[in-house]
């Protein structure tokens, strides 16, 4: 078998056989096929597309090529939530807990942020003394414990993904749903989880800027998981308007516990008692409407917040910042952005507030950039809203005096005001099965 | 500029500018742009094509990527000529001296064969003492003194196409028209010459199957020699059935030599003589029609023979060679094919003859390869000629005599028989300027 013959033939539009695929992903991985081979691929697939059959047999293949976690110890109601990427987006936060108190079982990897978007990771880590490195023994007794457990991900998951998407992000043969959809699913195969419920952002803050693009992503990746065996829901949502009021690790941390003490933004509560409700019904083989009871009494019962709290508790955190969240540390500076006239916020741009944040510190440009966990942006008003010249429509938190002004222009300059009142926007377009 | 975003508009369709192309060209000869950047490129490339201003300012920009010979000191009837490739094809050594026995300057440099194509400088190689590689002065002394000079190319000769060729190679992406049009007239460019003829072989022998196809590829390169200030005909020619009887560089040489002595087989002269018609027809202004005379009466006079021989002698070649081929020095082995039945050879594939001469040792696989000169294949019977059962088809030459099998079975095997007299084949199928 020649590289060579395997792009000539899906540059012309041939269906790639499994053993072609392996030979691919597996020389690619081993550095035995070189980058300029696997770029003039990557770019056919570009053009030529895959079928499901050949985007789950990459999806496989990327996903043995490092470690695969096998949770069957575990039992079958393992569950994973992955979302597409957004801003402001602490749905994790709140609905691991959420199933794990619902009996669901929560071993669970999760990334950093990276760009306009934060990591689970990152959040978690910003409470005092969280740890997101555990060995297996560990993770697998505290799963076994408390039902929960969330840490970051391995160094040798899915390396041929990493090495692949790295190279197609310099090589212009991202935008590639086959490839897309492979590069999530094969994380979420190797993290060993029976039910995977996806959150596929669609908007300006998301991959997907609407939300048809989002559902053709969504349906690539649910078929990927099926062939695979595993019970796949995606949830499309929206992220035109970054989820909830906080952008930023700490901000984030506190709004997600005020939404497991049953208090919150209304929009956040929404998408993620729907999302742990379909968690729950995958798990439990109902529908979302017998879930949904269960997730309201979960968190009014305090049993999802409880599971918040252990989960802390057992990965070394310190759960007097999870008891009373007014113990984290503040920004040294913060900054109140005015309305400059009346009307309604007809829009904001969810990436350029995301990046924004990224500028007050609460993200990385880079890999390599630290964080400051208690950076970020409070959006006060949001689309929809009525606001009066004057009124606060944002608070900025920094500890970087002089960024304040870039990112207040930033987010006055993305935000759209109108006399009339727009529609309200739709949160969740669709759930595909 | 970055060559992210020139990778991404071409992906997207977009027309680059002369800017973009010439960042990618010198990037990438210079090693600043990787290897995978360039075959993400050029398999963009193959999928979205290139308009001719694009295509004519990556010719430009692959041509100044190394040495250009300025030609102007030898006047405004410099000529080259280039085939696309093919089998038996000893054309230039027959054109070059009748046009520059007419009148026209030919300071030509030529390419090495590859695979199953010979190539000109191998064939000159052939005479023994002969030199391809010349100083700058005495190559242009030479021209001046006797108007005809055929050397190697430079090693510094379009690196950029050199490398860019050697990648599209090993990536599929070769078969792209923009790319191989592009490819083909940078070096041209580089050479120098006011006026260029092409030979646009097409059939089993050359890379393009189809008249069609080669049509297509010989529009695009007048079209850019055109745009590039050159005068530009290109000739398309039959390379279904080799050219000519023999194949192999000492065989093909004697049978050069005897076209210019007025002799040879017809389809060979016939070619012969619409090309150095076309080359001169290009420098002095006037039609094929009225130059065609003066080609034959070249020939007739022995001017053209004089031309070669004055060439040989001044490039150190032993001209008591050309004066008496018989001096050539012969294989130790040939082995005539008999025909196994009655009928017409109605086709047969120059490709795998081509492989076939280079299994007796008269070509090169790669680059590294050594040639017997002496080696090779006469086709004593071609298509459209009648046979006998026991007919002797073809004489083989070798110093291998364990090489003979392979070859005649390859031979037999190409070869169809039919009881039906077949059409005549055409030679040349269109003129393009």
């Amino acid at each position: 078998m020649r590289m060579y013959d395997i792009i000539k033939k899906k540059r012309d539009g041939g269906e790639l056989s499994t053993e072609e695929i392996e030979f691919f992903v597996e020389g690619y991985t081993k550095g035995e096929i070189p980058d300029y081979q696997a770029s003039a691929m990557t770019m056919a697939v570009f053009f030529q597309g895959m079928t499901p059959r050949e985007t789950t047999d990459l999806t496989l293949a990327m996903a043995r090529s490092g470690d695969m976690l096998d949770l069957s110890v575990l039992g079958d109601k393992t569950v994973d939530k992955h979302s597409t990427g957004g801003v402001g987006d602490k749905v994790t936060l709140v609905v691991a807990p959420i199933a794990a108190a619902l009996g669901c079982t929560v071993a669970k990897m999760s990334g950093r942020g990276l760009g306009h978007t934060g990591g689970t990771v990152d959040k978690l880590e910003s409470i005092p003394g969280f740890k997101v490195e555990l060995g297996a023994d560990e993770f697998f007794s505290q799963v076994k414990d408390i039902g929960i457990s969330v840490i970051g991900q391995s160094s040798n998951l899915t390396p041929a993904d990493k090495k692949l998407y790295a190279l197609r992000d310099v090589t212009a043969s991202v935008e590639s749903l086959p490839l897309i959809a492979s590069s999530i699913i094969s994380k979420k195969l190797a993290g060993g989880s029976q039910h995977i419920v996806l959150d596929v952002t669609c908007g300006s803050g998301a991959f997907m800027k609407t939300p048809e693009a989002a559902e053709e992503l969504a349906k690539a990746m649910v078929e990927i998981g099926n062939m695979a065996g595993r019970h796949m829901t995606a949830v499309i949502t929206n992220m035109d308007t970054p989820l909830g009021i906080n952008i930023g690790n700490i901000l984030e941390v506190k709004e997600a516990i005020e939404v497991l003490l049953g208090g919150g933004p209304s929009d956040l509560r929404y998408v993620c008692t729907e999302i742990a409700s379909y968690m729950y019904a995958s798990c439990f083989d109902c529908s979302a409407d017998e879930a949904r009871p269960k997730v309201l009494e979960a968190i009014s019962s305090g049993a999802a917040f409880q599971k918040l709290r252990a989960m802390v508790g057992a990965q070394g955190g310190d759960v007097r910042y999870i008891d009373d969240p007014s113990l984290f540390e503040s920004s040294k500076y913060s900054y109140e952005i005015k309305c400059p006239e009346d009307g309604y916020i007809t829009s904001m741009n969810a990436e350029t507030i995301g990046i924004a944040s990224v500028v007050l510190g609460a993200g990385r440009a880079t890999l390599e950039d630290s964080i400051d966990y208690k950076a970020g942006i409070s959006l006060i008003k949001k689309t929809g809203d009525r606001v009066n010249a004057g009124d606060t429509i944002a608070i900025l938190y920094t500890d970087d005096e002089s960024k304040i002004p870039e990112a207040r222009d930033m987010i006055l300059g993305c935000m759209k005001l109108s006399l009339t009142e727009p529609e309200e926007e739709t949160l969740i377009y669709k759930v595909i099965k």
